[in-house]
């Protein structure tokens, strides 16, 4: 484990044990050790890449020189906030999908004696977020911005989910409803705010930066994401599940993914009925339809020549921004998932 | 209806439409009239007591004198985010419940087209909160203070009712978990918080108030917000069905109600077991048996006493208080809720 990860859970365990001994909230000994169990369960197992990017952010907002030891722990403190939105987003997520594993072990609310009580955890895991910004940042002058930041971006993503929940209960009936723009809104707001745009926000209001001024990072920033979702959606089908750690299930599970709104912009006639027919369906023989279609699409090499452009844009873009230290941010995100096989 | 309960009503379709228009958010027509229905099914319909609480006292923290129409819409729009947050609770305890009904129509997850988009829809409401906060209260000097306010409680309720569920599941293998602090602790925290002390303090920042120096004010709220919940136990078992509007099920339901926890404080032997063997059970039969045992234990008088001291003890604090404004704020709660039968 690199330094820096090492570092960063350390933090992790100064947090929990914060809100272990919340002095607001008077625990049993049971719902004590519940808080605990469900918070080593559920939220550092991930990549961490959303939290470590707080602190890579900030470095290079301050051109790279050393950061003190405070700055350290409260850009990780900012980190573990995503990684704690991320879990709350996910416990509810596994509930409204019906899914079965996460990270390679059962999901939360999987667990037997958890059940729906996952539904007050993802809660809590929300409220815990609240907790250590009140905890480390209430004498800051940019407080009352974390605050508001994390709204909105609760608020967008919960959105983004509720567009991507709604769409499919209406695509399952009628598949044109999936379409490119519907695509665009739903990763915009369910993926691209809180992924790409909160860790860097986090950092430019630990730098003093007003938000305000910077729109085009924003604006870059859920490009990026769109971009990565768009990945995740063709990985989904066409990577090694070998490289990429999991068997996909997109096209069984009626997703709105990138392929089936670009397969549904390109086919003719015949293969509209084809893909009506066979989207959505368990069924090894649908599924295998399907990836034929893809084929047929050449959606390959659509996907490839999406990449490229977006690559082309994304970069003029940041070299169109007059700060050499943000770009040195960007260039960062981007260089992270450019070409990216899981 | 009231003139004061029409004018509440009117707020709430203006901060609807503010919602139903985020310009942070970019709605399809589908998840646009979701939401409109979501907001008028689960908002709305309850008796909204929480909500013009707040226009009552901070009218009172007014010595009554004539509100502007703006200081009206404020309290009111302050109210609502009150009414918001009940509606989250209700939306998502009635999952972890298996609940059926609610305010007389079906559970909102209960709707076939629903289900556990519910769970989605519960976080919307609670970002509804922070979007109606930044809308109307941004520029305002106790800005930051109601966000705290919000999340303070929203941490408290939310970790109250982790203890109920947690203490509900250990409870079933061991009623001895059952315990007059317990009780007290699950109802400060799930209940009385928001139920009593949110509002006032939302009066209380309003009018420019510090809430630091109300520590005493939230003592007497929180004290009243346990005697209210003992009520709502009491009546679940002996008040008329007809006059209560529901018939209780806390027996069946294994809840730890302040009945129960009285009962095994004051039975002997005997009378342990019973209950031991017949509490938590759907069956009119064990039902009954608890219900004789409770007479048997005089539980009616137990709570008669019990009223009649918390009532002596609520009244001797206000009066102790060194505002009368306060003090009026306070009369006006317990007036509603000393000795009601419903």
């Amino acid at each position: 484990m690199s330094d820096l990860k090492s570092k960063f859970l350390d933090v992790y365990a100064v947090l929990k044990s914060e809100l272990l001994n919340d002095p607001d909230f008077e625990f049993t000994d049971d719902s004590r050790q519940w808080v605990d169990k469900m918070l080593d369960y559920n939220v550092p197992g991930g990549k961490l890449n959303r939290g470590l990017s707080v602190i890579d952010s900030y470095s290079l907002l301050n051109d790279g020189r050393e950061l003190t030891s405070e700055e350290i722990f409260q850009a990780s403190a900012l980190g573990w906030c995503i990684e704690w939105l991320q879990a709350y987003f996910l416990v509810l997520d596994d509930i409204m999908d019906n899914s079965h594993t996460r990270r390679g072990q059962p999901c939360w609310y999987k667990l037997p004696k958890v059940g729906m009580i996952a539904v007050n955890d993802g809660i809590l895991l929300r409220n815990h977020i609240t907790r250590i910004l009140k905890n480390h940042f209430r004498a800051k002058p940019y407080y009352v911005d974390l605050l508001d930041l994390f709204n909105e971006v609760e608020f967008q993503t919960a959105s983004g989910q509720m567009i991507d929940l709604i769409t499919t209960l209406v695509g399952e009936k009628d598949l044109s409803k999936y379409s490119l723009p519907i695509h665009r809104r739903i990763v915009q707001y369910k993926t691209a705010y809180y992924s790409f745009y909160l860790p860097v926000a986090c950092a430019l209001l630990m730098a003093g930066d007003n938000l305000d001024k910077h729109v085009d990072v924003k604006n870059i920033l859920i490009e990026m994401g769109i971009y990565f979702q768009v990945q995740d959606d063709y990985l989904d089908c066409f990577a090694d599940p070998e490289v990429l750690g999991k068997i996909g299930t997109d096209i069984q599970d009626f997703k709105c993914s990138w392929l089936v709104v670009k397969a549904l912009e390109l086919c003719n006639e015949e293969q509209k009925k084809l893909l009506y027919e066979n989207y959505g369906k368990d069924n090894p023989e649908c599924i295998a339809k399907i990836k034929a279609l893809y084929n047929d699409l050449k959606l390959e090499e659509v996907f490839l020549e999406y990449e490229k452009k977006s690559y082309e844009k994304l970069t003029s873009s940041i070299a169109a921004h007059p700060s050499k230290a943000v770009q040195a941010v960007l260039h960062s995100f981007l260089g992270k998932i450019y070409k990216r096989q899981k």
